[in-house]
């Protein structure tokens, strides 16, 4: 696959994520919305739903759509560290994309928000206590547990480079959707989960660039946890993925 | 497969979709249900389910159930025009039949009702803010990322002229669902996720013409957003598909 | 299968079924329960999911755990009459049976619930505006509605005698449970959703004859309709099926 | 496969289970959470997609990740009972394991939680209602029915010695989670669903060593229930499952 394919997919399948991930928050904070107030489980459902929508579409590139998981595939041999970058560039310039898509979704709501310095969550994530080493703990769990799935998922039928289909992609991508659900029912409390540098850090660009009003800081103070957590909890799984006796 | 068999399934398919869309916003509206205040958890698991029921019903057309997917599978070559007209009338037709069986089924909640002027929602959509033009982008994005969805799902086993079933109708139509499920939690805060012309107009005939009790307006002044909104999203969706590398 | 191995299976699954549907209502019924007021979403996956795993252990029998498919199958010719009893037995015995160990398993919340006269709910429907023709009416919609997707489900590889397995048991077991999670959410609403005779009057019957502390009226007046309406939503399906120029 | 590899797997994968099924607890109990008082439909999702992923990570050792499987299977005749012993150390090593690493993604949480003298309750379980016999019949009652369903399951291709796959991992242990939840759902409300002595004595232990701040007992009076009732409810599966008709 051309490095050109590579970047399209990638970009097609991270802004599908994060237009919808980014929704089901948006919904959920915003005060002029059918979804508002809608609980945990709506956000971790929205979510997972929108990685098994953005894989889907992310599929003929392997469906990464996260640099933690290319990071992981990367050190495990699936994928050609010449193909790191063009990965990442795909995943960052989509997640940007797929913000201001969901932000033009709800921009009537965005503009008579009651309380609009408080939009930042809908983009990016936050800690509930904020503490950078035990944030980065938090953030490195859970993408190892998530990258260690998709590296040892049993019976993976899967291209040189991807997450597992299972020999069927509405089945991978719902196995994967499943795992996403639980990763924030489970994990997701103490820092909102990133478990995904794209997902935190375009979003972010995002809300410091668009003409949101009356909004507040993007807390770039806080950005590098969402970031390095995940690449770390990755590339921690791809690692012991080669050590353990069968992958 | 001759028009009168296209006409038979997507009435019938949509009607079920219907009868079980409108009826979870009828258990989570009226006040004599034992679904009442359910949330929009319930509401989106509710029509995501309900495109499952009804696009097992309507397999053997195509299972589009749905206007805008009908306009974005033509555009994509993938219908002929001339059968289009036939979906349509189906479809509008099964989706006005199954908002009378949803009324039918709650006839007593509806004549029990403590506010019956603003049942209309359980029919057809409003939005939250009104403003036609952001109103249209958000059913643009919403029906856009499903027929995308559609088209581009990978190694969609389909027939010529319908959604993917992925070698498995239970396991195409629950991707489906999963979508229509996400596109709800997360796109459908400003306007309701319509996303299906006739999904919306063939409820809001329904609405206008039953003798529902204490009933209020159909609101026509808004009706024709959820019509053109999916009907562009679902036409642009088609023609994206058509330029990139694969479909 | 000889009629001792339907009756058995049947007999099986149906007492899983119950035993499982009733236990969430109990669960989010009864005081001192983790799950008290845990919400329709929990009942209605509660009650899907107990499909899933009824119809998983009365596969052998082709896992109808329900009177009205039943009927509805033998209208449509896929189940012998002279079956049709076995059957019944199985499935009635069955939901008595699971009835009573839901009952066991909540021992002690019956015993210290507040409101112990008003346990009925945990066992069998009731509807939240009593008029005996509606009522039917909405009984007979959702076991139509259920027993038509069982009979019409597209690409269904099944036994002789028996529900959709599309296939693969787990698969087509999950679309059943989709299916009745969402008569569940959009037609529960008003008769709490029978769609079973077995389901709804094997369970009144334990709640008569056990020693339930403080317990009220099994409200036999009401009884016949969730025998009735789903039997004749059941024969209305399998009628329909016949006719159609696929099935 | 060796010793070695059954002691490897299934520490990885119960190590995966308790880690996002006490997750899902603390998300919903600890005050500094983005998940709290999610509810019951939260944790029993937490709970069964934690099984999804624990099982598909020890899949090679087939996927017991649960004792009262492993003891269900021994009777049945799947697993050899010298290999019983290695599959209970792995079970207990990873359950404790997995806590260990809760606390670790949540101790921000532990440490500013406004009672955190009732934390228990994130490790293992507890009853309602204290009474040793009926909470014995609880968890019997719910294991039974698990791994009942474990054996039982139609058309299961499986390994010699595990959990059914359906044919498709991603497949079999979505079936496993939705049984999950549904014990959840509806048999967890008195006892909070132990059905796994490692799942609920390892964290109990955990509970019990680790430096939780301002941490009460671990209630070591009742921890023989829920290990005692989930061995009953397996070996009792295991051994009607030997004088069913098929199995």
């Amino acid at each position: 696959m051309s490095a050109g394919e590579i970047f399209l997919w990638e970009l097609m399948g991270t802004a599908t994520l994060t237009l919808l991930g980014c929704g089901v928050v948006a919904n959920v904070t915003l005060r002029n919305t059918l979804g508002h107030n809608g609980g945990w489980l709506l956000v971790t459902f929205g979510w997972g739903f929108a990685v098994f929508a953005g894989a889907s579409i992310a599929a003929p590139s392997g469906a990464h759509i996260n640099p933690a998981v290319t990071f992981g595939l990367a050190v495990h041999g699936q994928v050609t560290w010449s193909q790191v970058p063009i990965y990442l560039l795909g995943e960052l310039t989509g997640a940007t994309l797929g913000a201001v898509l969901c932000w033009a979704a709800y921009k009537l709501q965005f503009d008579t928000h009651d309380d609009p310095a408080n939009t930042r969550g809908i983009f990016c994530t936050a800690p509930t206590v904020r503490h950078a080493p035990w944030n980065l703990v938090t953030e490195i769990i859970g993408t190892f547990i998530l990258v260690l799935w998709i590296i040892l998922s049993p019976g993976a039928e899967r291209g040189p480079q991807g997450i597992p289909e299972f020999g069927n992609a509405a089945l991978g991508y719902a196995a994967v959707a499943f795992v996403v659900i639980v990763i924030g029912t489970s994990l997701g409390g103490p820092t909102g989960y990133a478990i995904n540098p794209a997902r935190d850090l375009g979003p972010r660009i995002a809300y410091a660039v668009l003409p949101i009003k009356g909004k507040g800081s993007a807390d770039w103070a806080y950005s590098w946890v969402p970031i390095l957590g995940p690449v770390l909890g990755g590339v921690l799984a791809g690692a012991l993925a080669l050590i353990l006796p069968v992958a």
